[in-house]
């Protein structure tokens, strides 16, 4: 196969080779189920490294537009990845359905068989820290003590009173100051985001984001056909000074920020930056959606206010979540807004699902109100400091050539590949290897972009675990020398 | 005030009356917070009966237009009402926020102070017989073998894979051949429902509906800006014969329809009817939305089909819940559906919460599979028929002029009031006398139709309760006479 390159053009090679497959995969040129040639054959004929080649095939195969057979190397993929039953075809479908397939596919996991005692850096918290005694405990009070009134349907509308107001208590301690009446509880923080979408955007729309940024908002958000517009984060958070201009050209309809500890960056937005993103959302009509998704999480510095605890005319929508501090299979979350846009999320809220079960808004209540969760998020932040502090000294160790900024809190640390290593492509590796992480392009809004990175959680694994995966990590990255 | 009334016209007084005080109210000619005459002047002043003008107020209270303050009579409301925190002025608002007031708002409950001992025929099953100890021995299992997978994200994705094979099981059981591959796990079946609707229509498009039909699913309709056709419901279900007509004049694209035990109807789609609606789905090319809501609650006669296991391609979605049978606290409900629509269900539910609470979802899994729904619902059967029966007998004996339909299974008796008696007139007073029921009104798309009818549980009171709550009905109806 013959692809020509410009050796003298900023664009990296192995973009090159990308971009030119994708082309003649798309256009059919290259046909479905076609086989690609081998790596080294690829990487001999055009002259360029092997790893160039392994970079090209591997973001193809995230994108899912080419397939790896185990033993029998990389294909084109199938142009849809359908699963209606085998006994339906697509004939007969109804001409409704024709419209609704799905064009893009994700990639595929890895082939080969899993490693015996993978030591995972993805999740969120630490499983085995999820305090089920205490929980339990408090669910066998509430069926002696609520029983019917927490299975029933209770207060559909904003939630479960009573929990509304421990929230509203838990935040004035973090500096917000709300009432109950304008916290809504959610099922989970991601349902609070997908609620905000659905008031304020439309297709087509623009949302304004940090690069990187949450995965699964990146995710709703082309769902919805928005478009996606990123904004660099450095050491302190989303660079603010390169907003404006992209709020003059973009008219972006809501502004999604992660200012602490930010997921995957790790980093805080400072607290100038959170009075100048106030100061241009006023300038600029721009609602801001503050994901505050494990704020409580410090383990060095001082805590920094809240964007929603600074603005007093209601042009931030804070949302908050149990998931990440305590167990995410609860499913619950929360937002808080001022004005009507909070009357309106609550309306949309009960048409989408009613209320979020009422058994485990009760149960959380009486968790959080008898001091258990207060307890639980004291050992946690002294056991995930250790660990954060566990994995710096391991990649130190282990990874002298990555780069990394070191986080003041939350669970995850943002590494940079040397020498244009792609994640992607290691990621096979790793997996043999038997370690685990999150590929950085699922944090950018084009998956081109972010391949050099990754993120590590640093809160799931203990310390002796954190050192043998990053030992481990190294060994994957060595492959590539 | 004079009111012109033309006594010769088919339109009823009580909607003259009406529909001149809506006008002058939404002009400002009546102006906000004005005074309204008192009912028994007014009737006096225009020489008709009391019941014409309290019909009226009562109708346009129920719109918002007017609130009835206690001890003071009526007055026209506020404009808007807005729910913002007292120190909060609405011009400080952020421009975005000016567009998103609610300009519509509900009835306010009725301002005198609640009976002591109300006999409610509202809300779903009966809260006595929630099976709260099998249920929380379900939970204790679950703590006990499962623990942190079960607090953990679990499968998100279409739900916990071992309860998509239950549900596929109880599915077979009732003539629904379905793979747990197409079963997707959702809070409630009104998110099913909200998720059908976020993928197949755009605010404007038309769906068709029953006539009465479920007030939530409307309530959703109007939120997503849809426009609602109705199509009238007799004893056989929805008039069928009456669709084709609206199908070429509206071009809708959904058909959401409760064949069995019809909400509030209590009617039953025949067979004969489920397969008209198939052939025109197909020829007019419409997904037909299935709400199955309590399709298991059978007193008498024989199991019809399910429209979908009549399908084989893949145009009807399917609805089912288990906040019916079991406890609406629960928040699980779930889809079938077949072909792409299905992978896009999948992913906006995903993006929309991740998934539905594991643990509700692993707990529920437990308790059906050792048999506990299955006694759980013989024991409902038993329970709900003898009281089915006795609220019959009691609305022969006390309410001799009303008109009914008896159902077959289910949870409701649809009741139309003698003499254009309107069910919103008369709830204050039959809340006086300790009664409580559902109006007629807000089972319709216009609120101004089937305003003499009314929608009564009868399996939320035992028998003797039962009797003594109809029995008030007819006090507070006699009133009127």
């Amino acid at each position: 196969m013959h692809i020509p390159l410009d050796r003298d053009s900023s664009i990296p090679l192995y973009q090159q080779v990308q971009d030119y497959l994708r082309n003649h995969i798309q256009t059919g040129q290259l046909a479905p189920n076609m086989r690609l040639p081998a790596t080294r054959r690829l990487a001999k004929d055009l002259g360029v490294s092997r790893i160039t080649i392994q970079n090209a095939y591997a973001n193809l195969e995230s994108e899912g537009l080419i397939t790896n057979r185990e033993g029998s190397g990389s294909y084109v993929a199938p142009p849809v990845m359908m699963k209606t039953p085998v006994s339906q075809s697509s004939s007969s479908l109804p001409l409704w359905q024709q419209d609704l397939q799905i064009k893009t596919s994700k990639a595929q996991p890895p082939s080969h068989s899993p490693h015996p005692d993978l030591i995972s850096f993805t999740g969120v918290g630490d499983p085995n820290q999820f305090p089920l005694k205490d929980f339990h405990k408090s669910i066998r009070a509430i069926f002696q003590q609520k029983g019917i009134e927490a299975l029933a349907y209770g207060d559909f509308g904003a939630g479960y009173l009573p929990l509304r107001q421990t929230i509203s208590h838990i935040l004035a301690s973090q500096g917000i100051q709300t009432h109950p009446e304008n916290v809504l509880i959610t099922t989970g923080s991601q349902q609070a985001i997908a609620l905000v979408c659905q008031i304020l955007l439309n297709p087509g729309d623009v949302v304004l984001v940090e690069k990187p940024t949450y995965n699964m908002a990146l995710d709703l958000f082309r769902t919805l056909d928005l478009k996606i517009v990123g904004v660099p984060v450095d050491k302190d958070g989303m660079q603010v000074d390169r907003l404006e201009p992209l709020l003059q050209q973009h008219h972006p309809k809501l502004l999604y920020t992660i200012p602490n500890f930010q997921n995957p960056s790790g980093m805080c937005l400072s607290r100038e930056r959170r009075r100048q993103l106030l100061t241009l959302a006023e300038r600029y009509n721009v609602p801001i959606l503050e994901d505050d998704f494990v704020g409580d999480l410090r383990y060095n510095g001082r805590s920094l206010p809240a964007i929603k605890a600074l603005d007093p005319d209601g042009r931030v929508i804070y949302v908050g979540t149990f998931s990440k501090m305590l167990m995410p299979g609860l499913r619950v979350g929360y937002l808080v807004a001022d004005g009507p846009v909070f009357d309106r999320l609550v309306k949309l809220k009960q048409v989408s699902d009613l209320t979020t079960s009422p058994l485990i808004q009760h149960t959380l209540n009486e968790y959080v109100s008898v001091g258990r969760y207060q307890a639980h998020l004291r050992r946690s932040v002294r056991l995930y400091h250790k660990r954060r502090d566990a994995m710096i000294t391991a990649i130190e160790k282990h990874l002298p050539d990555v780069d990394i900024m070191s986080p003041q809190g939350g669970l995850f640390i943002w590494l940079r590949l040397p020498n244009s290593l792609s994640a992607l492509a290691l990621l096979p590796f790793a997996s043999k290897e038997g370690v685990a992480y999150a590929p950085g392009s699922w944090f950018f809004p084009e998956s081109s972009e972010g391949l050099s990175f990754l993120r590590l959680n640093f809160a799931v694994q203990t310390p002796e675990a954190i050192e043998e995966g990053i030992q481990r990590l190294g060994r994957a990255m060595a492959q590539w020398d």
